[in-house]
């Protein structure tokens, strides 16, 4: 059996049995029933993922991958091909948004070359897990093969293992890779599946007839590649990324190992989206960080029934949005842990 | 002239002439231009508020106001009066859920008997400013007196100045006090105005008969005191409550002192409204924390025209969403100081 098919298998649904015992802690907390809100809700999730009514959050983890699209070469971006090795190194450098906000919120950030199409020498900290330089041209055929799309998936499983022993208790997802949105929105489209233009964005900021051209490709890349979309891996294969396949092998492997997975904006969750295709049951594994600003990503979150954590119209990516909410998702776990009882502190419940 | 005149005077419309330098600097970083959405939005008013393109974001500071409404003996509320101390000894003691979120947000909390029914003997961290034992029945005649109330945002003036001197340069709005939801709805459908309808919620937690009698209260609040509700300060007096004063004057007093608030839920709204009644220019030194789920408070967002940071479905008040929020403007600002820019991390601009 593959890696990728033994994890899927020893991913287990999670156990709601629980979830009253949570609740009744919750509700014992100096506060009047359920007005925490959300804070609740993510605190108990947080209790279900890691089965426990003790639940710990230590350490946490950004993973972000990096890889290149053989798609960028249509067009469909507004920055140049060569800003993938440049932010890599920025990021190495602790001069990207996400290394500004994974330290305010004490998060570890890991920068993964999964497929750059640069050789970045002289990058001591990179993890290099190169699958190939960069993917194929979608509009013209298959991104990857399905070995490479299997190997990237298992690299992020690998990864997710790693963070596991390391001691993660909460992992967040990231990506760099100039022109992603348009493989992500060919995924979507195939996945979910949806119409290409609700799912289609700008991106890092292209224009209208940008945007049309895109949605061309787009749709040029599901039609060329049509034969691969019925199953989730060979259309990840078909039309994705390296660095999508890494965040869906990373949320497969976290949710082995009841790890919660904080999936940042539109390329992670079309990562996720994958990985839960590949397994349903991974879903409840999965944090929504934040509402991207990308066009597409309100289609996707709510085709798929998920309210994030944060709207901050934010559309960067890297891990910034997961960096955030992984912070409300500490503190949700803090109050549970942290928080006076009535009996404790001598409050009168309600009348 | 009176504090309260003296402070009013003394509060400066921003300047936003230094905005364009200030956007500048946002679009030098390592991402495509605004693509951090309402994280530079938010860096580019603390900078304005502070009136610098260098901003420095240190201490954080939560001022939690306690206080009585003797229109609790209406039996607005779901939970009973002597809850009111009871948290405030909570409070102080470090296990209410304020408490945990400063900690985990790096705020101070303070605690301030601005009107609390109790001695409060033996509470040796809490800041005595009481003006009275609780305000008296609004559905029966006014809170306050006009001096009383002057005197309660004259505190929440000094409060914030305190506060400025020793070192705040961000504050929260906080507050404390069982059955407090029913002088802020009546308060804002004054001050808006607005239907008692619209404005009104279940607070901790009222049942649907509870809600019936509490918008027949807050309309005969608004019937006895009518005469009293043209003007901000006399309707403070007439239907409001003594922490409500309170934040109203840590509102102005930060504002004069161009400290930033953030203004936390439902009832330090109210106080905040009635500030920028007294004062116009306070508005633009307000950041407005989350949409609380009382139930009025979307329409005072709404009607007063403020986009609110977060929406977790909160509705605890204490300064807890305030602290939440506090905690993402710090990341906005870090964002503005900390990134590396196109120039400085060799990374090249849009195509």
């Amino acid at each position: 059996m593959s890696i990728l098919d033994k994890t899927i298998t020893s991913i287990k649904p999670i156990d709601w049995s629980l979830e009253p015992a949570i609740r009744a802690h919750l509700d014992q907390l100096t506060k009047p029933p359920k007005s925490l809100g959300r804070l609740e809700d993510l605190a108990t999730r947080y209790c279900l993922i890691t089965n426990t009514v003790n639940p710990i959050l230590g350490k946490k983890k950004i993973l972000t991958f990096a890889g290149d699209h053989g798609v960028a070469q249509e067009g469909v971006s507004a920055f140049p091909k060569e800003v993938t090795p440049q932010m890599v190194r920025n990021m190495l450098a602790g001069g990207a948004a996400v290394n500004v906000l994974a330290n305010h919120v004490g998060a570890e950030v890991s920068v993964i070359d999964i497929g750059v199409d640069d050789p970045l020498k002289d990058a001591p900290d990179l993890i290099r897990r190169k699958v190939k330089s960069g993917t194929d041209n979608i509009a013209k055929g298959p991104a990857m093969s399905l070995a490479e799309a299997t190997q990237a998936v298992e690299i992020g499983i690998e990864l997710a293992q790693s963070a596991a022993q390391d001691g993660a208790t909460l992992i967040g997802t990231g990506e760099m890779g100039i022109a992603n949105t348009t493989p992500s929105s060919a995924l979507f489209a195939a996945l979910l599946p949806c119409p290409v233009e609700d799912i289609s964005g700008r991106g890092t900021g292209i224009d209208d007839a940008g945007l049309i051209k895109k949605i061309q490709v787009i749709k040029q890349s599901l039609k060329v590649n049509q034969d691969q979309l019925s199953h989730p891996l060979s259309a990840l294969a078909a039309v994705g990324g390296l660095e999508i396949a890494g965040i869906c092998g990373l949320c497969l492997g976290a949710a082995s190992r009841r790890i919660p997975v904080v999936v940042d904006g539109f390329i992670s969750s079309a990562g996720a989206l994958t990985a839960c295709r590949l397994c349903p049951d991974v879903r409840d594994y999965l944090f929504f960080s934040h509402r991207s600003e990308e066009a597409g990503h309100a289609t996707f979150l709510r085709l798929f029934g998920v309210e994030p954590i944060l709207d901050l119209k934010m559309r960067l990516g890297e891990g910034t949005g997961a960096a955030l909410a992984m912070n409300i998702i500490e503190a949700a776990v803090k109050i549970y842990n942290q928080m006076a009882t009535f009996a404790s502190a001598g409050v009168s419940d309600k009348a």
